[in-house]
């Protein structure tokens, strides 16, 4: 059996189309790795690329596209919405089906060696690929940002796992990692009161004693003039996608403030959408083997490389 | 590209498990297939098998079932809450991806022509496949069923497609179809009163003013002393499976009763789930390329093959 491996780098450019192409065709044209989404977002000034293939091709791309991301972006003129410490910012491998942790776990350390010799960039474990228990947080690995983290010595307790002891002067630092699944999931209310996003991220994030495994932001969005709750559900199969949209409109509903839409980043687990119509059409016999297209999908793969062998 | 079919047998047997068990092993040892669904309900005591694959073996995989329920289905002893007219009641091809639906009528017409020979089935050929206008027409292929046609001489407008001019003793006839794709879900309303489930699905069936390509009866589930509203949405992508549930849960509150669950029969296609998130979570941005597993069973398949090989 294939031991398929996901990888979902960020990276800090959201807005110019030229840029963001070409990290999308570095992934594109690498052999064996399936591009499954390309996100970008003018206020976030991010862009998240999602794609999957065995261990040897994901890696390919994934230094392909951080080649990109050094050659092009330039973080000393980058400001936005999310926090951030390098141009490819950040670069996680998660484990699909039977795929064990401790490949990723391998794969996000060779690569962080290859980036930090081959481009120059302080690489920091994270997660699941840690070396320190401090740094499986990725709050913490990111500290205060490209800017304070240009202004430290990173000696000592601040030392990469791997790399020079200075940032990039325009490319920053880069935290590679391996974890668990996760849904990058924003939603955006009709308020331009940031102070209400805030409130309803503090009331749903786990930190603060609210759903399990559930990160949350408020953010504000200029482009649209708009407050949204950005949210990381790192226990995608604990915490259902629908439970975290009906949290945050009920608590919006609280203040008076609508929910105008959601928006994923990056890709989803079909148990996601199997669960969330589950519950709203109280459909409890709901499956994922009764999807007719992951049935079509494997046996028109199987079909097409015996056709080709034909 | 593999030209993938999904074939749909519904059988008038849905309480003898020994019954059930051959019917789905008939299916489940035919190579070339993949069984994505076995469906069986004791009210209306049938089950439903969803399997696809090629051609080829997606008929040999229909023969083999239709042997079994001939030979072990005794429709003289069959009562249920659905109408029906054989021990294989209704055999539907459906095209999948790009398959044209002409291969399915072949196929319907083919297969039709050996289920008459091989098991002295008279056959009608209906929607698709039908040869004669008014035969397009499920419901008026299967007439009052099985008693009423036993009663009948098939001759002249009466005479089905292939086979004898008499129904078979205890297997009845059989409708061999070819369709476009099929939601077959059920709705459980919390009441004992029928008439509320008689009067919702006249409300959303197409042919009484109701929602696009919709067919619904109200039924009595005598096991649950239950009403439920029996619903085939036949152009599920463009009625979605909300929109028909949120019908029936209004119509239903309209009555001060509340929807006790829902049930599909059958398997359900991935974009239906999508829609059904899209709406419930304000998620417009989603699609179906998205979803990381439909990418991975591609991938995994095409892997396994590579392995196979060495």
């Amino acid at each position: 059996v294939a031991h398929l491996i996901q990888c979902v780098p960020n990276f800090s450019e959201g807005r110019d189309p030229a840029v963001i192409s070409a990290l999308v065709e570095a992934v594109r044209v690498t052999q064996g790795v399936a591009l499954v989404d390309q996100s970008a977002d003018a206020d976030h000034h991010r862009c998240v690329l999602t794609f999957i293939g065995r261990a040897s091709a994901v890696q390919a791309a994934a230094l392909a596209a951080a080649r990109q991301a050094v050659a092009l972006i330039d973080l000393t003129r980058h400001v936005g919405a999310h926090p951030r410490i390098g141009a490819l910012d950040v670069l996680p491998f998660v484990p699909l089906g039977e795929t064990p942790m401790a490949e990723c776990v391998d794969l996000a350390r060779a690569t962080g060696a290859l980036l930090a010799r081959e481009l120059g960039l302080p690489v920091f474990l994270y997660e699941e690929a840690a070396t320190v228990p401090e740094r499986r947080n990725l709050a913490i690995v990111r500290g205060r940002g490209f800017e304070a983290l240009r202004e430290a010595m990173l000696h000592g307790e601040c030392a990469p796992d791997f790399g020079p002891r200075l940032v990039h002067p325009t490319a920053g630092a880069v935290a590679v990692g391996a974890r668990g699944p996760l849904t990058a999931y924003n939603i955006v209310l009709d308020t331009d009161d940031l102070s209400i996003a805030k409130e309803i991220a503090h009331g749903i994030r786990e930190r603060d004693g609210g759903l399990p495994g559930v990160k949350a932001l408020g953010l504000w969005l200029p482009s649209r003039e708009q407050a949204q709750v950005s949210i990381n559900i790192t226990r995608p199969l604990e915490t259902p996608i629908w439970l975290v949209y009906e949290s945050v409109r009920e608590a919006a509903a609280g203040y008076g403030v609508s929910v105008l839409e959601s928006e994923l980043i990056g890709a989803i687990r079909l148990e996601e959408l199997v669960e969330t119509a589950r519950h709203y059409l109280k459909l409890p016999g709901l499956d994922r083997r009764r999807v007719l297209d992951l049935w079509a999908a494997r046996l028109g793969s199987e079909d097409e490389e015996n056709d080709g062998e034909g």
